[in-house]
């Protein structure tokens, strides 16, 4: 081995050199600020992925668990090398025409490391919205290349379209602080083209009928909403990428307040529309309202993110329930309408609501005409690559499961094993109810007996 | 639409200035690096709300999952959205005699944005307090009204008294650091107001019986003691609201080794009293430890919050019991407990510990009888209030769901879905063993029989 | 009470006492950034202590989830409190010799509490990881003694070594940026030594057959792993003491590709040699990376810790498997792999690749010897110190419980409870299939009797 990794060592660019020794100055403490700031974003954004992960667990099948796991933790590591060897140079390299980057693969040249590593957790971030549409029937191996072209050839380009000051989009004067379009529209209409080409689970669309396939761990999905909730802090607040005492706490606050009404109308606007809050479309509205916010977070006032959220919330109930029922789209955790419908919100809400450059503020619809043009530039870039992407993967082995091995699982079929394991012990205890001892209780069967034709009793825990 | 938030334009009065151009001072830098600090803790008082949600949901019953987690995002969401519109102002506005803030409202007028956001999660954490007293029976519309209530007549007005300037109780001298009176005390005289007009779950206590109604996922509730310990490092190392090298060392200190030591006394006083370490009365230790610490962080000694974590710790073992068993308050998280009883002995510490008031320190006893005062005073007004504002709302509709519905859970109840859904694959293989092709094992009836019949075997996993 | 406490009160050492009055300067600004940036560290790594938590519980059985929460949060109060009253001093005191601190006990004459703190958390984590390798059968009261022991004359004194300028392994030119051998080798040790004083669970191994117990809660287990993984950037990032603007960057990019690396290889290689990608595996090949590259996260090229991660990706499979298959090691979690292969490789690994004396780099083999020397020093003396420790508390009460105490679970034989109750509702429901009202389904047995011998509709949720 050491003359394999001999014969590489040049490649090895970068030596760390401690500066502990220079004495600090106003200018050098700045930058300081800065990167505590940038990588308390970068961490919490990191932690985004749990909180996907979460989600998309607990809101499909036990039985897909351990496979949903596994790509999430694929796409953060794949994504992380790809973006460090090419991605980021594609994306924030010197711009050919503000259509692509051409330098700074694999760091050379750069010295700007802390905004790779923030950089690298959004591309992350914005391609595992993916793994959760398409949770329950794709193959991994189809996921990963799906996942690689993503890393290379979309999400750097359309980065480099809108956060590069040379990039077409932002030359036109589009605008997209935290990325409602840079990653989650780009990520949605990812997710959707693929499924279109999955088509839905077993059982979710028999004839006209629209079937509920619930989630099997609704808590473990609402931890993972908090989760994301924590970490859009930094993926909002550090966008700033400087700890600018106005900025910052008004990117927090918009953040904090946009969401809270999403969250509160999209559960009121279940309680009119079904008669009861709801508990799964509720939390999406959490998510909803965090997407729709985040182009706008810094030049949308606080009240104004109240409103824009209060329609977010709105959005992502009749958005989840037209996909899945008008359009057929099967989403098993509704992250089309989530990061897609609000995105797209999010993208327009600034051409209205923009203190600087809203109609609203009585600055004309051309910024909202701005913002429709890169909403349609990433919708249609994203569809025609991924489009290509898949049907070639698809040629050299089926992008789905079999059916077999959907009905069995993907834990079982794709990793042969199970997320869970509950022991007889447990279930003996369901069973005789929880008295601690239940030496002298009645048979199993009994028991079982009674659970069938008891009615009132049957329920008691 | 257009027109309808057009009308609301004026109100729409922030707009985001970005400050980049401006070199930076020593002063500005100095606002930076606190703003960092109290950011950080914002958010991770803002991550206490799902270890809350943990707990909640973990130390009680299945079927009421959904309902505690939708709590839970309500209590954030509406408390954030009043606070910003008339909680902030009434606690930190312009003082009328003392007693209530008088302007700011919709943050008018006020330009720290980050000291908001801070104060807003804290609002939020001693409201949802009440949300674990008075799980598994409360009508969710009865919740929502209580915590409108709590969020602009309780809260702020308390807060005013004690943290700021001008307040009634800051005038006398009341301490409280970080809100063991302000923040916890006045959540759980809230949940106990509560608690008393609901009575307890049914199947709590039959006759001279008291019944132990276990948590349904203690591993959950664990996990929320940890985030919400977690969480409590911000809650209390920012409460200094800044950077300070001195205090905030401090501060994380004490709270580390206060709450160590509450976990430690609680679970070994557990294992003296009951003859084993009682793993759910332990984690509320922690809680309790916490909640101790939290008036005094910055004021004692790191050798005397020990001293008040032993205490907490065993003050929280015998709260919990002497509420449960008699004066039969049923309170399925022991939340009344932790926030109250340690609430209180957290304030009185101070009179004790302060190593610049404490009557162990030579002070005298003056400042021990400014803070029974203050606890006296905040008891008397949030029992006051809630009793006032919960017989109204029982009035109009009772705030208890049906018997029926209890029974039912209300997971099912007040959102028709259920928190869990458990795969017939999984409870195949847990009756048929965990091998992993379970085909020639016994029939399903057979193994059901041994599970039942078989002693040491039906113990096995 | 009062007495008492006022007999130990010249002890209170430590009066808090507020800085706010002075001017900020440059130096004190550097002060308050480097603290804040400690401080974030700290928090993570206490986090870390959730992390481990949620992967011992999850990759175990559920009879024995109550009592790993206990060892977690037993090791996390013990270790801070004996840390604070002689680990600290030990550890970081002035030298006697190189070989261990004589004084700093209870903080005395030490100001850099932070520093204590983020210390305070390391020696928990490295004590904590035994606890991952003797679940499921140590008796508690053993454990507890061990962590005293560990806390006490083992941690700090290696700490002491390696960690302060003095230190007889320092001296030598031994290199260990953030503990690959101090944290988490000596972890290792410590656990492989006490587990072959322990033996195997009942069942892991009958005859020649090496039996899978595969753990309860998988999910629970993968959340553990990213919450370790976000604590880790702490655990690394902040270990170089300062915000510098150079060195973190570094210290975290090298963080996350490294760790991500090494989960690629991991899973691929469980691919190829299993033929699935295995996910308990792959999730500990997460783990393993992070060891991996924690001693060199400063001083290897971000090429250079792909490669390092690359290989640390591949140990942890072979290493798993050869503990588990070869020598016989019970180690529930695989933490002994982990924490020990890895940590030997992370620490050689600098050997090979530190940019300035690493032999890939031209700088000769001689750093490699050192490490090499570190490695076996530590081995040598945990391992003799740990024994003694072990054989003594053996000698007084058995450090393992009986056979039948550990098949009931230690749940229930330690603590008298359950991690889990699932409710006859939950159950019911799957028996019935989950539509919403399944009033007029199969009875309960004739479903029973479906799973059984129904085939493919037993499997279809």
């Amino acid at each position: 081995m050491k003359k394999k990794v001999l014969s590489i060592s040049p490649l090895l660019l970068f030596a760390a050199l401690p500066a502990y020794a220079q004495a600090p100055t106003v200018e050098s403490l700045e930058l300081s600020i800065n990167l505590v700031w940038v990588m308390l974003g970068a961490v919490l954004v990191f932690f985004m992925h749990a909180g996907f992960t979460l989600v998309e667990t607990g809101f499909t099948r036990a039985k897909n668990s351990l496979n949903i796991i596994m790509k999430n933790f694929i796409t953060i590591s794949i994504v992380s090398i790809l973006y460090y060897f090419v991605g980021f140079g594609f994306m924030f390299g010197d711009s050919a025409n503000g259509i692509i980057g051409t330098n700074g693969f694999l760091l050379s040249g750069r010295e700007d490391i802390d905004f790779f590593v923030f950089q690298a957790m959004f591309a992350a971030t914005s391609i595992t919205i993916i793994s959760g549409a398409v949770a329950e029937r794709i193959r991994i191996s189809s996921y990963i290349l799906i996942a690689v072209a993503m890393s290379v050839i979309v999400y750097p380009v359309i980065g480099h379209w809108i956060w590069t000051g040379d990039g077409w989009l932002a030359q036109l004067g589009f605008t997209d602080f935290a990325g409602s379009t840079v990653v989650h529209l780009t990520g949605a209409i990812a997710a959707l083209t693929v499924v279109i080409f999955l088509g839905p689970r077993i059982g979710k669309y028999t004839g006209k009928k629209v079937n509920v396939i619930p989630g099997h761990n609704i808590p473990l999905g609402a931890l993972g909403v908090f989760v994301l909730w924590l970490g859009w802090f930094g993926f909002n607040g550090a966008s700033t990428l400087a700890a600018d005492t106005t900025l910052v706490p008004h990117v927090i606050a918009t953040t904090l307040l946009s969401t809270s009404a999403a969250f509160v109308t999209s559960a009121l606007y279940t309680k009119i529309r079904f008669g009861k809050i709801d508990p799964s479309i509720s939390l999406n509205g959490v998510l909803g309202g965090l997407v729709g916010i985040t182009a706008g977070a810094a030049d949308i006032s606080i009240l104004g993110s109240i409103i824009v959220g209060f329609v977010s919330g709105i959005l992502l109930v009749e958005g989840v329930r037209f996909l899945d029922t008008k359009v057929r789209v099967d989403d098993p955790v509704g992250a089309i309408a989530v990061h897609g419908i609000c995105g797209i919100w999010g993208t327009l809400a600034i051409g209205l609501f923009s203190t600087s450059s809203g109609l609203f503020y009585g600055a004309g619809a051309s910024q909202l005409g701005i913002q429709a043009i890169g909403v349609l530039a990433v919708i249609i870039y994203t569809m025609l690559i991924v489009s290509v992407v898949t049907v070639v993967i698809n040629f050299i082995l089926p992008i789905r499961v079999s059916s077999q091995d959907e009905i069995a699982g993907l834990d079982y079929s794709e990793h042969g094993s199970y997320a869970y394991e509950w022991s007889q012990t447990l279930l003996e205890r369901v069973i005789n109810g929880s008295e601690e001892k239940p030496e002298h209780g009645l048979g199993l069967a009994d028991r079982l007996n009674n659970l069938t034709h008891g009615t009132v009793k049957s329920k008691t825990s």
